[in-house]
């Protein structure tokens, strides 16, 4: 796979409401999109900084994987995500060199992307994420 | 402050040597640079991907900050560089907007940058770091 950029990074939060002001008046940054992701129990939040998103990472559930993330490492960085040019491809080259992969397919994301994820035990410990934009 | 792009990602590892093949051969991205931080006992690899860097960070001493957060968290994101215009101008906002600096003023970092740190505490637990060209 040959990544053309970082597409963005998520960061684990508990409370949007909270993390939200400190992006936009310390970092400078703007929330452009606020969107819940039914089925990951999350509630995103998207800034845009060149042609990378930071996306903040709230839990709506106990049970979401995120709020086990919380729990166990505390607030901070969940997430890499690379865009790609094709993810079904790139999870074939990566399951081929050995890599663990979490989804064996891509399925739905956040903001339309098709996205797949890699296991952290197989890419030194770094949870990432493949995108793509729909063709 | 409005930073330009997302300058690098600091990721811990243990080994330059085990994790440089992943980078390379899974991600399909290129070392294009080896250097060694002697204050702050790492060993650096950087690849680049659109805008932003991959920066490795191997500790070259049990007494390197990078040696201890593997010991703690394990080997993964480390820390978020933002590219801003002028880092001595961004650390009098960001500290005026009530954040901990871990530098009061700019040092020099890898890659010939001029760089300070925000402390996680007040930065919903990522270690940031803003860094500038030298003019």
């Amino acid at each position: 796979m040959i990544p053309t950029h970082i597409e963005h990074i998520g960061i684990a939060v508990r409370s949007l409401e909270t993390s939200i002001p400190y992006y936009e008046k310390v970092l400078g940054l703007k929330c452009y999109n606020i969107e819940t992701v039914e089925d990951q129990k999350v509630k995103t939040a998207f800034f845009k900084v060149g042609q990378t998103k930071i996306e903040l990472l709230e839990p709506t559930s106990p049970e979401s994987t995120i709020a086990k993330f919380i729990e166990k490492k505390g607030e901070g960085v969940h997430h890499i995500a690379y865009a790609v040019p094709d993810v079904a491809l790139a999870l074939q080259e990566a399951e081929a060199a050995g890599v663990q992969l979490i989804d064996k397919a891509p399925r739905a994301g956040a903001e339309g992307l098709n996205i797949a994820f890699l296991h952290p035990k197989s890419t030194g410990g770094v949870l990432t994420e493949l995108c793509e934009q729909p063709k």
